[in-house]
């Protein structure tokens, strides 16, 4: 067996605590869940990549796993081509990681994308370069990211208050922002919606447009408007949002609220796989696109959607879902590898406990927003086997295993459902 | 300086024999121009690439290099920047490398290709890989190249008859394919069309079918012919072409065609640059893109010109210009590294001299049509000192600036004219 050939795989589910984050779908549950992928090589080097941790996603990852023994570290081509193979047969169903928003993203590409990035983290470990230089050099050294802000409440049932507390109405907004903005500099602001009627979250953004001015400013109720509701907020917000994200469902409706709001519409919702790209250009549903390693199949497959966005006039943009240190590595190298990266990226980061991690602490952190890019070989992060031990007891404990934002809701007020559009 | 960084880029322009192929703008002159650049780094490495010779051409090579000391060879990014920058003021014309029939190109993209192939070169002398690993690696280990079929003359004028003798008609172009394939084992031919009345071609293709039943076959008449026309040849050739290869002038008109024709379009003339896509994907002009690394900006942006084919469901093939050695390899690299190359590949290889080039003899070869993937660091050539300064003295001592097949023509006709569409 050659020096650079893949001998072990191994997949960690782990669970970290998480807050009682408000969507259109539900609520988070009290904890998030991830998988840690380690690929080893015959000579000892090891690549690191994060992904989904919701049980039908496991047993794919496993089944790809299996199927990647034998791999060269630079034979990615070779790599994807094995993940779409042992996924030939799949017929389970879930596992998108993303408590039902996000449906239609490839099965193949959500699989191959931790062992991609894990193959680029072996790559620059071999070559003693950050995976930013593998991607055609860095071409920012600090990656902005924009602060998440969340309708919540002040605790989960039955547990304390958390120290956060509530933010159900403008002035909680506000106030979260601040602390975020105190504590990570941040210089673009993303209120996720479809939690309240449309009038409370277009005062929310007001409200932050009066105490923030100079700040950009996003609003995504993940499609939980009609189009005609989404154009009454559209023309409400008029000269106020930067983009306004996923207003309605589908790659039509967005087209029409395209035509009929002043402002940019941005999407990871109706334009998750490469297959979505042709007819969204041809409907012209959105202006922006919200690119994501994890759904469209690592960083290099990241790059090629870059790629079509400025060969198609679309903007680009980074969505993010609840994750680790290893994620964040990814997607800052990847960010800083983008020329036409247009928009801060989005990111979960603050709300996760600081002390819950899975790698060493020291070379992730914000300043003014934005994080460095990791300048030692490969991703730049090293593995915590102990920390990752504990959040893997986490995950045992805790009896999670696929993210149901939903299901939780439902605990809680048994007459909840999840309806889109909502209003 | 750190080590990886750029310290000397050395362009020298060489001239190598070539034979009176006809095209519909006139003939090949008796020599090819091509420049070779060496890009050299702070530790000694040395990177290869190719390009055109044409003087306009050579004087924005010059330009981007001397604004390229100082890059890392990783920062790819970086070096695009920088040749868009020094480029921004050029208002020369000319320079396009293919005698006026691609003009369309990006210059940007044109001037950065080569430097790009090197810097490749050097990432893979520096990790110890071939260029098809940075390029996610091999799909196939041998790459298979089309056997492209020339009208000519017996010889040029004035001189004595070369040793391929005659081609101006169907019987002349049945026997150049015996000896294209005898000698190299082409499974599939392209005929350079453009130059005599339709029917005569019709008839040279349909010779072709005859002699050779299963070999797939193209023709490019070089947008030769009127939509009309174009449509009579297509359904003349209905069931007996592989592809049809820009038949008429422009987006607008190749659409025209597409519609009527029965078998798919392909084009290396209507879509040359990133900004042609989109047009050409709403007109529906062409259902096979050729692409060409000296154009297209180099070996990942070739990729990404893949991935866009990939994603709007067409067709990828690869256009070939005169070349030498180091051109082939590279081209060798990006096809193994190209899950969607679903063509053989074009190749002017055999129309060169056996003993020129600038290369050390010994890694490209034709075995079944086909050139195995070279396994050597970088690009897996040797550049031949002595060799490369006998060509220059030739580039020298020939006389010929720019490659001019027009004018050429022009000298032995006066009453030539280059006309699109001729018929």
């Amino acid at each position: 067996m050659a020096e650079d050939q893949i001998t072990r795989i191994t997949i960690t589910p782990v669970a970290f605590h998480d807050l009682p984050l408000l969507n259109t779908v539900g609520v988070h549950e009290p904890f998030a869940l991830r998988a840690i992928v380690e690929v080893e090589t015959a000579d000892g080097l090891l690549g690191l990549g994060e992904t989904y941790g919701d049980e039908a996603h496991l047993a794919r990852l496993h089944a790809a796993g299996d199927a990647l023994i034998g791999t060269g570290v630079f034979d990615v081509n070779e790599a994807a081509a094995r993940v779409t193979r042992a996924l030939a047969t799949d017929t389970g169903t879930g596992g998108h990681g993303m408590s039902g928003m996000v449906t239609g993203s490839s099965t193949a590409d959500r699989v191959l994308s931790p062992f991609e990035v894990a193959l680029l983290d072996i790559q620059g470990r071999t070559v003693g370069r950050p995976v930013v230089d593998l991607l055609g050099g860095a071409v920012r050294d600090r990656v902005a990211y924009s602060g998440y802000l969340f309708y919540k409440w002040a605790g989960h049932p039955g547990q304390p208050d958390d120290d956060w507390g509530a933010a159900l109405d403008p002035d909680g907004i506000v106030r979260q922002a601040h602390r975020l903005i105190d504590g990570y500099g941040f210089g673009a602001l993303k209120l996720k919606g479809g939690v309240f009627p449309p009038a409370e979250e277009i005062a929310a953004i007001r409200a932050l447009r009066a105490e923030f001015p100079g700040l950009p400013l996003r609003l995504d109720p993940n499609a939980a408007w009609t189009v005609p509701t989404s154009v009454m907020v559209g023309e409400a917000l008029a000269g106020v949002l930067e983009y306004l994200e996923d207003p309605t469902p589908g790659i039509d409706g967005m087209a029409e609220v395209a035509r009929r709001v002043p402002m940019p519409l941005a999407t990871n919702m109706c334009v998750v796989a490469f297959d979505d790209v042709p007819p969204a250009v041809r409907a012209g549903s959105v202006a922006v696109i919200l690119s994501d390693h994890h759904f469209w199949g690592g960083l290099r497959r990241s790059q090629l959607l870059g790629g079509l966005c400025r060969t198609f006039g679309l903007g680009l943009s980074m969505h993010s879902n609840s994750h680790l240190g290893i994620s964040l590595a990814a997607m800052t190298h990847l960010a800083a590898a983008t020329p036409n990266l247009d928009y801060a990226c989005d990111t979960h980061w603050p709300w996760k406990r600081a002390d819950e991690d899975v790698i060493k602490p020291g070379v992730l952190a914000f300043t003014d927003g934005a994080v460095a890019v990791p300048t030692g070989p490969g991703l730049g992060v090293e593995l915590d086997r102990d920390a990752l031990g504990r959040l893997h007891e986490q995950y045992l404990s805790c009896g999670l295993r696929s993210r149901d934002d939903t299901g939780y809701m439902r605990s809680i007020d048994p007459s909840y459902t999840a309806v889109s559009p909502r209003w």
